[in-house]
């Protein structure tokens, strides 16, 4: 299922770059919403070193999850619907055959 | 400068506990505090990582500091007192050698 940058029309890459941004802000934002609420209950240095693996954790996962390569952005787009910072429909405008497969990848994880 | 085990009185160990207690917990409410702090203040990703660099360095570092080994506990203390995590007179009670060397030490930094 290689896809690659040419499979990608114009129009495409318009649609697919904005979900992208769209879903990135919305994991940030919810993100540092839960840091802000967390620290604020912060009340022994166990605490404090569980912030600091928590953020080690995501820090790490968000590195590797937003890769916006065409090659991999399918993938991508799955994993962030299944995990909820994405919704189908924002993705309104891609070929069917992609939507296809991201709906079936995203119904796998 | 070796200083051992035998080198310390029942007293002074009791001194020495109260001491090493009292500049950890005083450490641990100030860090606690400044990242409560820190973390209502939190507004994009890049602050996210800043906090999460700033709590690698402040855990590598607090692991290292507080080691409670008589072999290096005149150094230690001398650096809890140049650092303002613990006073002088904290320390009233041990041999003035002790507290000289301490002195000299908090003084050389």
């Amino acid at each position: 299922m290689q896809v690659t940058d040419t499979d990608w029309s114009k129009t495409e890459k318009k649609i697919a770059q904005a979900a992208f941004e769209q879903a990135y802000q919305r994991e940030i934002a919810a993100l540092i919403q839960q840091v802000r609420e967390g620290a604020g209950a912060i009340a022994s240095l166990e605490d404090l070193w569980q912030l600091h693996d928590f953020l080690s954790a995501r820090r790490h996962e968000i590195d590797g999850k937003y890769d916006y390569r065409y090659s991999v952005l399918i993938f991508v787009f799955s994993r962030l619907i299944r995990e909820g910072w994405l919704h189908l429909d924002e993705l309104a405008g891609l070929a069917p055959d992609k939507l296809t497969k991201i709906t079936v990848l995203a119904n796998m994880g």
